[in-house]
């Protein structure tokens, strides 16, 4: 049970959004909630009693008296988050406010690896880094886990994994249940992401989509305020929008899908053949030395002028922008946030694809929108998936896992 | 003042539900809004006694006792419809419950005609269908309009409409203001097909699109058992999605915009070409004793066996669905319809989308989908301009216009 179980509906929605406002000060909870003043300050008094809020230094105030800053208690316990990738696996332990306690990723390769291999690995991880962070099992408040590909959100299982066949209807939640006794969450990655800006955002965006371009292309969706995730659970498959009907095959079986054109593997495909016709002769030399190439490398060779690697990068940009210039012209967002491996291409990717959306989107959808890498960074992941976390234990404190 | 404008919040939540439930029980009222037996019959007991809701007949009971079904009383006045269309005009009186009252449509062109010519033929038709439905101006409770255009919501004017150049900035409700107490709500016509279709299926469904093909291409979005107009009022215009991008230009300056190649104008370009081309005797003939044709001629030539006419028909409905794999595969509906003069294409074109969509969209994604034609068909759009309006005078009765 979390501790926060017996609360009244009226506390629990302040902690909410005391979660949500990241340090916000009461005036502006209030504000939020629509409480009167003298409503908020009893409550408060009441959760900081309880210790569930705390009170943190001053925040910088606009004249009147200095207000304090509101924050979960750290000593309610800690958020266990881990981001699973198709080719890296990134755990994080955080406070109930989301301050980082610790973090340690390392390259896997899920494609290969099946769930009896990743598995006792993120736990293993998870143990240590708890251990780090000086926090034991019985700490731990939640869960969040996101994976590369499909969940079915109730029950915590992958649904027709694409990238990872070997987990199709492996549940995540069973697993972890055997060592902790908190709350486990499960969803796609690109879903966490978009909890995760919506988080850093304080909610003040409505509705913006998050793209990852990493190994494959995947979206999360933000309508109305809410992680949207579709009528069955996979909205945002954007990997596999067409833009190009005589494009090349992709394993889905249809032609010319953004996936298999744009994302990560077709740069380094595309390298590979710069390299050896000739036309690059820094990736020809990276290849000769390391013996393969990273989309990483193509990324340094056009940083040091290469036309044949800039060439891979704006073509990769501009069919990423063909893709998401449909998906502004139909869902017409505020913002559009790039992030996954592809943020370290540049900014002539982000050129690119900027180019590409502003010229095939109409002028009405285009003219307030922000295309722009996340800035949560290579840490969108597991914050995402503490959020998750949080909101889902805080929203329904009672119930079971 | 709207008749329900002094009423209570529970009284006023009552009342938008027995709207949106058409005719349900008091039971099924209870159910919906979480009211006990006894609230909800002191409730209904208040609203028939100030003449705000009814009890009428008798619903097909379950085996207990006979259910009364609720309806808005028919007393409290009318509702007004106007569904402006780029070649129709459609002009519909309902009473409080949506039950019609009169309607009459007859062919208009906005592209050619301005608000000045098109403006003063709706408020005559208005109070000719007033008259004949023997309700007086005053009795209007509430007018929605419906335009084939963006539409500012907040302030009700049509905002860069491409196929009404005209109509840049112009507010049909300043221009009814002077004729009407009652409050004017202006939309964008799939919205409104949209707002029909929640009503019809009385909210039962969370996440659904409305796709209007006529003269242009358009899509109404159900997110989260709301319609949701983007983050600029813009979203759903899939008109200019690309299917081909070795296709022709289109009047928004891209190539190969779905809008283009599949919507009304292109189908009868399509079918003069066969017909001048000689491939399609039938269409040959209807065009030397028309003069012209028109996008049901195709269809007429497509039933009589007429395998050119049969081609364009595929064609207009295998890039129509490519557009909406895009939509499926990003947005996940549980149902797509399909409205608009498209629906007197017949079967051979919902066949195409169909198809189209389910060989380019992820399985995961059209395990559950339905795609189908609007059961609302050409009244769409005058039902959803009527639901529009009473929606929002029932959610905001003391606003102002």
């Amino acid at each position: 049970m979390a501790p926060w179980s017996a609360l009244s509906a009226d506390e629990l929605q302040l902690l909410v959004s005391a979660f949500w406002s990241a340090g916000g000060s009461r005036h502006h909870l209030a504000d939020r909630l629509g409480y009167s003043k003298s409503k908020t300050n009893a409550l408060i008094a009441g959760l900081v009693g309880q210790g569930l809020l705390a009170e943190t230094g001053v925040q910088p105030s606009n004249g009147g008296r200095r207000p304090e800053s509101l924050r979960l208690n750290d000593q309610l316990g800690v958020v266990v988050a881990v981001d699973i990738g198709v080719t890296s696996l990134h755990v994080a332990v955080f406070k109930p406010d989301l301050s980082l306690l610790g973090e340690h990723a390392e390259p896997i390769d899920v494609r290969e690896q099946g769930p009896g291999a990743v598995l006792p690995r993120v736990r293993a991880l998870m143990q240590d880094l708890l251990q780090r962070c000086g926090a034991s099992k019985r700490q731990v408040l939640c869960i969040g886990i996101g994976v590369p590909g499909p969940v079915n959100f109730q029950i915590g299982q992958l649904v027709n994994p694409p990238l990872m066949p070997g987990w199709e209807g492996f549940s995540l939640r069973d697993d972890l249940r055997e060592d902790y006794a908190a709350p486990v969450f499960v969803d796609n990655d690109v879903n966490l992401m978009a909890f995760g800006e919506l988080w850093r955002l304080q909610r003040s965006l409505q509705n913006f989509v998050v793209i990852k371009v990493g190994t494959g292309i995947g979206c999360g969706i933000v309508c109305h305020g809410e992680v949207y995730r579709g009528a069955t659970g996979s909205a945002g498959d954007v990997g596999h929008i067409c833009v190009d009907q005589a494009g090349p095959r992709c394993y889905c079986g249809n032609l010319g899908c953004v996936e298999a054109m744009a994302a990560g593997p077709a740069i380094v495909r595309g390298a590979v053949e710069a390299a050896q016709s000739g036309r690059s002769p820094v990736l020809a030399e990276m290849l000769r030395t390391q013996g393969q190439l990273e989309a990483v490398d193509v990324a340094a060779a056009c940083r040091s002028g290469d036309a044949a690697a800039s060439d891979i990068v704006q073509q990769s940009g501009r069919l990423i922008g063909q893709m998401l210039a449909s998906v502004v012209n139909f869902f017409n967002p505020s913002h559009v946030f790039l992030g996954g491996g592809i943020t370290r291409m540049g900014p002539l990717l982000l050129a690119a694809v900027r180019q590409s959306v502003y010229q095939r989107s109409l002028a009405l959808s285009t003219r307030h929108l922000e295309v722009q890498y996340t800035p949560l960074g290579e840490q969108a992941g597991v914050i995402g998936a503490a959020v998750l976390a949080m909101h889902e234990t805080l929203r329904a404190p009672g119930a079971a896992r």
